[in-house]
């Protein structure tokens, strides 16, 4: 008789990944690199010891180690939640009539409520190993902010939180989770920082961005002693850590003698898409498997789907090293939309250049869809969901109703980033009806584009 | 080399629990028998169906099977969120610097945030059972009104939840979960009962109590066709789906082979406390260990260490039959503290028959101890925990450290009911130092113990 296989799997500790994957050193092109953007030459380490720790930069700049050792000390701190079980979707299935298989790397069970934890562990214990005493971060949704929290408190370090202004109106239980800890929260744009106040002028209503946090950010950090910024997506140190979801999930489904065909990840920054995928899609690149990956994104900020391949600035106040990847211009001011941690202008420079050289394959999706989906999930599952992991359970419903009418036995596994329990306010609108969808015209695009550096790489 | 206990140990599916454990199998002595409050008769079956499922009559009155089964219908829910984690809080005890062993038990891995789902789903499948189409319930902090939204979602029952006030104030996203999963909400004490709208009569601007809407919610579940009432705490069926947590905590601890000696639990109603000590407390019983029980409970609401053993109402609205517990009196009115789930005037029978009988004892605490207690253990276990499970959390603590002091290595084990997520508006008072605490004057219990129902089975 076939085993059958479990609603959830989890590692042994002894089981749990010792390495953190690097899938830089298996990419048959490497992303371009960081520009100073005052000489436009590519940055050294030495440029970016400014901002980030001096092993961030390291492994920042690490192509060559396929496999880097994860220190004893932050192994015993993910244990105290990890390994996040794989979870088999019975139920989902059986609501949907497919003769799909879902599966699901659960990233929720921790107090950040998200995979996010992961880097910050990371980040702040080379922090302390390095002797800093204060962290700066933003952040969107929360998640990152309470993550980083939760790993300040534990390593003892100061930490000043940045939080979206609309998220931190909209979650302030959130802020309060992120001040249990022992966190300093300040609504972005604040009248704290020059970057801030210069934004505030500009535009006394807005809600805040990503981008505008991410300037204030590192302006402190940059003007403090013993102070760095730590970010916690986009670039490939955060990939790097979260690498650890894709290796659990392989390791996991290889137990199982489960081989998924496509493999499905919300983006926003890239982290999660980029960890989940790191490698399962290093043994596509070495042609082991020919699994679809899909990068789903909200309509409302589509930085894949409809952005520019180019050089931009990571924030909106326009001090980080100008990136290469896809963008809709560090000027794009999304709508206020609920998946906070969705609602970032760029992407990932990794995943940009695996989309752009055709590894994976981007969609877009509307937000109450999303909704419709994340509530149908939490009736069948049990879990209510976060929007932003409830994009990648909306294109995992279509692919198992897509296989219902063609038959396919096909095995899915999406990335369910975390839990929503701090997104009420978002649940309640669609419940009442109030929620909308915003798509941004060509024209709103555009004025995003016409942010771009007017650089000659940007010239192509 | 011994082998190290890892942090966390979850049981297999295979090795999950096929039977539920039924204390009273073992108990030297039942405890009374409920009483018709009319005749002063002990209730019969035919008396509780009216209120109850019928399956949950014959659980309810269940002394003779040690071992229930559970439905295999039961068992394939309960693997969407279980095998809960058995946990080893080594940072924890590194923090405290003591020699004892610490372990827990950790129940807030699913989307009600707490133990509270293990009853829930086994009361709406035997509802659903029976051909009924609606439950009620109440729910004071909203862990059990979000598990049974989440079991009546998963099998398409209607139901009403009737929230106490101060709940529903200080917590609208519970709210919106609950609505999310498809149930309504109902704050209480309401105009939609006779006694909701007696008890506003009398008392304008009361917060409520989980007595009020008990009241309120079994008024509508008798006069609905097809309608009956489910209770998340107190009676003996509740405690049977409980018992889940300690049968699996005692399989890990086996596994481990780890004898506690301490086992603490929280104690609101008392199903926590009963579901976790159930098969340990039996071998108790049998001579088997002499592990030390303790209950703990708010000072702001103590039955158990100031309350009459007494046949009380379980209601404020003196509508259910009389029970034979530890009571405050049912015209208690608990201050508007946080730990909503602690709040209930009474306790459960079978956890007040083993404290009148001498196999645990108890303890109360005051708020800003446990809210202490609760940010300390959040900083070095990772996991916010609810304010119920931290009273708990605040007991390990003292005997942790009276360990340091002693230099005795004991194996303390707690209950981590769940997580406090819908908290914050608690944590935040606290972090803002406007938390404050409150014990009942010897008049204000007085008030309480005056509306104890006047029978001769009290003058004893």
């Amino acid at each position: 008789m076939e085993k059958k296989i479990p609603y959830k799997t989890y590692l042994t500790e002894e089981e749990m990944p010792k390495y953190w994957f690097n899938l830089k050193a298996v990419m048959k092109e490497q992303h371009d690199p960081f520009l100073n953007p005052a000489t436009l030459e590519p940055c050294t380490a030495e440029d970016l010891k400014h901002v980030f720790c001096d092993e961030l930069v390291a492994q920042e700049l690490n192509t060559t180690d396929r496999l880097i050792p994860i220190p004893e000390e932050i192994q015993e701190f993910l244990k105290l939640y990890r390994p996040s079980p794989l979870v088999r979707a019975y139920h989902l299935e059986r609501a949907l009539g497919t003769p799909a298989e879902i599966y699901y790397k659960f990233e929720g069970q921790n107090t950040s409520g998200s995979h996010k934890l992961n880097s910050a562990v990371a980040q702040t214990y080379y922090a302390k190993k390095q002797g800093l005493t204060h962290l700066t971060t933003e952040t969107g949704a929360g998640q990152w902010g309470t993550a980083l929290s939760m790993a300040c408190g534990f390593y003892g370090l100061d930490l000043s939180v940045f939080m979206v202004k609309c998220s931190a109106n909209q979650k302030p239980h959130r802020k309060a989770v992120i001040q249990t800890y022992g966190a300093k929260v300040v609504a972005s744009p604040s009248d704290t920082t020059a970057v801030g106040r210069k934004i505030l002028a500009d535009n006394p209503t807005t809600g805040g961005s990503l981008g505008c946090a991410i300037s204030e950010a590192i302006e402190v950090a940059t003007t403090t002693p013993n102070c760095r910024y730590v970010l916690g997506s986009v670039l490939d140190h955060v990939l790097l850590h979260q690498s650890i979801v894709g290796m659990e999930a392989k390791a996991a489904l290889d137990k199982l003698g489960v081989q998924p065909d496509i493999i499905i990840g919300c983006a926003g920054g890239g982290s999660n898409l980029g960890g989940l995928i790191a490698p399962f899609m290093a043994d596509k690149i070495e042609g082991k498997n020919n699994i679809d990956f899909v990068a789903v994104e909200p309509s409302s900020c589509p930085s894949l789907t409809r952005g520019r391949y180019a050089y931009d600035f990571g924030d909106t106040g326009k001090i980080t090293p100008l990136l290469r990847m896809y963008t809709l211009g560090s000027g794009f001011m999304p709508s206020p939309n609920h998946a906070g941690g969705l609602r970032y202008h760029g992407m990932s420079p990794i995943v940009s250049k695996l989309y752009h050289d055709g590894y994976l394959r981007a969609t877009s999706v509307e937000q109450t869809a999303v909704f419709k989906a994340a509530t149908f999930f939490a009736k069948c599952e049990g879990t209510l969901p976060a929007p932003e992991s409830s994009h990648a359970i909306k294109v995992a419903i279509d692919e198992a109703l897509k296989c219902k009418e063609t038959g396919e036995k096909k095995k899915i596994l999406f990335g369910l980033t975390g839990t929503g329990y701090f997104d009420m306010t978002a649940y309640s609108s669609y419940l009442d009806g109030t929620m909308s969808d915003y798509i941004p015209t060509d024209e709103d695009l555009q004025k995003g584009f016409d942010s771009l550096p007017k650089i000659p790489q940007n010239e192509i």
